[in-house]
Order: structure tokens, then sequence, then C-alpha cells
């Protein structure tokens, strides 16, 4: 995955954000389950802006992705309202999905976090993954 | 309205819960917002194990509920991994809608959390408060 | 508290947010609990921001901010990716504490919900409201 | 992994769960982020009923548990408020800590979720990893 990083096929994007009260856990840590909120965050954020094709608009073709499973690695926890950036990227396709890498960055610039998760694209309608239409293969193929 | 729970007109219900660890805060208490899952959570349990209508069947039937208004009045934080109570029960019924009041418990049984809200019967299609059913107002009126 | 809003005695200050994935509910609304997050990320923000004495500068005194009661009006939702923005101020005063009044906006302007909170000034040693420093007192009396 | 599950070297424990409102996103499943969180609350669980050591005595040793890293794979959504059961149990231990595997369980008892995680023992006071006790090795070998 780094080799494929360091000269990706495909565009990456980044997106910023800040921690909220209620990410924090005992530890005064960021609780590891809201990485993937963060991630998901950026994706729609990317979607909508980068991608050109916002959730809405998927689900106006009445399509939507589901997560089909994850890989994180945690670096360096997030802190109280710290500021952060969330980097992904297309790593590859799949014939009815994607594969997203990732990578967290503190406010600091250290990684935080990286990861790829595996999103089917799913017809609404059956709830059952479907091939990616031509028209979405070209948009995200930047 | 601590007269009326004295005494009250309609039937009160109790839920067991237990806190998550992602319920928790910088403090190591139960972060404020999740004291409005919990009630929530509780109402959800109450609405089908005790009035016999679960959120499934409302909702079978295009109604839902939405929050109109809130009041909580926060007494002794709950903590890592304890296990609570939380009782409900209606204080009266509006138009289109009830009041709901509630007390969340400790495990030692001090009162942590106490306050109530009011809620809206929605119809789903026009997303819009709509009388209540008599059919439902006989469910509710325990 | 109206009247108080349209000639405030205190500052107003105003953070912009984001709705994030995963505080969407089951009617693709922001959940109800998460409200009281982005006021309390919005206070984060403003305490810093604004009053120049942030969450950490408070827990280096030895003092944190606990939530003893909050009421809150829900208007209009907030819906998936929604920007919106959170205004909040003091309204007066306690001898150990604060009440701050809110607003939040639509992306389109209007009301999404308002409420006032109430917030005891903590002496982390003790866990016991602590009346306010003077020089506390002095940068939050803008 | 399956092998090693199928004849487990160390005792697998299980922990009953109900899914909150909150938990749900906007698909009407549980979202992605929160199964983490079952996790965690399902090892606190057993840490404290099974192994006879809870995350409070971790504490009071000067010792805490950090997510180094996760991999789940989603099979079936956890749906509103449903019943589901969380399995864990150690796959290996590592120096400074160990590899946990688990599966989540519908309440019709199919799959929803399996994985592993990495988690690391620390030492609170460094904020850095360290070697297991033997007294915590002795616990937690069952």
């Amino acid at each position: 995955m780094t080799e494929k990083n360091d000269n990706p096929v495909f565009a990456r994007f980044v997106t910023e954000m800040r921690v909220r009260p209620d990410d924090i856990d005992l530890y005064s840590h960021v609780h590891s389950s809201r990485y993937l909120d963060y991630i998901l965050a950026a994706r729609f954020d990317q979607m909508e802006r980068c991608y050109k094709m916002s959730m809405q608009e998927f689900a106006a073709m009445g399509l939507g992705w589901f997560q089909r499973a994850l890989t994180i690695n945690y670096k360096r926890p997030l802190e109280i309202a710290e500021k952060f950036t969330v980097e992904t990227g297309i790593e590859r396709f799949l014939k009815d999905g994607v594969i997203v890498s990732f990578k967290i960055f503190k406010e600091n610039g250290k990684l935080s976090a990286d990861g790829e998760g595996n999103y089917a694209l799913i017809d609404m309608k059956t709830r059952r993954a479907t091939a990616i239409p031509e028209e979405i293969l070209k948009k995200y193929s930047i």
C-alpha cells in the first residue's frame, strides 16, 4: 500500500476537521471508534467537493455505499479540540466497489492513523452490491 | 412535576442499561449528551415491552416520534461501565404528542438526572405533527 | 430570554460546524442528543478563540466545567452533511457558574434549535462547584 | 484465524447488548463505527466478569489498554433496537499486549461482523507499552 501511496494512480484529497468534546474517551484521547466517522465524514466531503457527486446524488440514483471491511492502525492519538486532516484516495476499483486508503494527520503534521476500507456500491432497492456504472467510474478515476 | 410523580396518573416503567466506553468524556463521566440517548433507548424498549407498540409498528403505520423540546437536570454523573436504570412515564397528553418525564438512577440507587421531554407524533408522509389516533391513545393510557 | 437576546448584556459568538455521518438518526436527521455536543464544541472553540481562555487553561488551573441543567427546543432538523452555526453567549453569572444561551442556525439561516444551559465551575480536586475567580469573571464579562 | 477459532487455545466469552437509537445511521443500520464500541464494551464486561480484573483495577495499578490496530469485516448489519451478542477471546499474547478476535452475532444467530484487534498494555505514567506482568498473564491465560 505504501508503494502505491508514494506514487498513487488516483488523486488524493484532504479534509480539515476538529475533534468534538464527545469524541474524547476515558484516556482524554479520541475514542478509537470515532476515527471511522472522521474517515466517512472526509469521504462525504470529498465526494461532493472533489469527485463532484454528493451522497445525496448517489441516493437520488437509488445507490448507496456500505462498508464491507476496514483495517486501521492507530499511531498517535488525537486530543481534546485538536484540529486534524483526513487524506483519502482510491487504491483500486473492485467490480462492485472501491478500496479507499486513508491517512489521518495530527495538527503538528504527524501521522495519527492510517489504513484502508472496502466499500460496496449498493442498489438500495435490492440492498445488494451492484456494478459501478460507467458514469461514476469516470468521475472517480481522477 | 414531583407532586405528579409521587402520585402519577399514568404508569411508569423502568429499563436497565449499562454505560458503554464511548459514552465517557474528558472528566471520566458520561458525556452530557448521552443521557438523551439513554432516555430514547428506554422509551424504545418500553414502547415495545410495556405499551405493546414498538417503533417499528409506528413506522409501519406511517408514524414517527420527533423530539420537540427537552429539559434535563444533571444531579450525579454516571461513570465507566456503570449499570443504571431509566424510569419514564407519560405526564400528560397533548393533542399531537406527549409530555414524558424521566428519572435516571445510578447503580447505588441515587438520582443521576431527571427532567421531561415533549415528543410530537409525526405523519411521516407530510413530516408534520398529527393528532394521536384513538387506538394509540388507549395503548398509552395505562 | 428573548428580550435579553435582542439586547444582550454580554457578547455573543458564532462557531461554524458541519454534520458528521454518525450524527444522523433513523429519520435521516441529526439525532437529538448530538445538538448538545455541538453546543459544547462551540463553547470550547469560543472559550479559546473569543474569551482567550481554553479548556486546557482551565484544566491547568485545576478547574473544569460541569453541565448542571439544559433546556433545548428543536425547531427544524439539521440534515446529512449540513453546514450550520452555533451562536452562544452568557445570559448571566451565578456565584459558581454561568447561564449560557444558544441558538443553532441551519445552512439556510433558519433557526434549528435554541435554549439555555447552566454550567458549574468545578474545583477538580474536590469535584465541587466553586466561586468564579475575579480573573475569569473579567475575561468572561465581554 | 478461523482454524484457531474452531479449536481455540484460550477461553471465549459472550456479552449480550442492545442497539441504542443514536447508533443508527442514514441507512437505518448501525453505523460502522459503533461496532468498535460494542467490542470494547464487551471486553470491559468480560474483563470484570470473566477474567476477574476490571478496567478500574488496571487503572488502580497504573495500567491502561490502548488500541493499536483493528480489522473488521461487516457481514450483515445490526438494526434498530436489535439485541445482539459479542463473542471475544484472546488469539495470542504479544510481549506488551494481546491480539483479541471477535464475532458479533445478530438476534437471529447469524454473523454480523468479525475481525481482530491489537491492544497494547500501557504504563499510564510513561504512556508507553509495557510488558504484561506475570499476574495479569495468569488471569488472562484461561
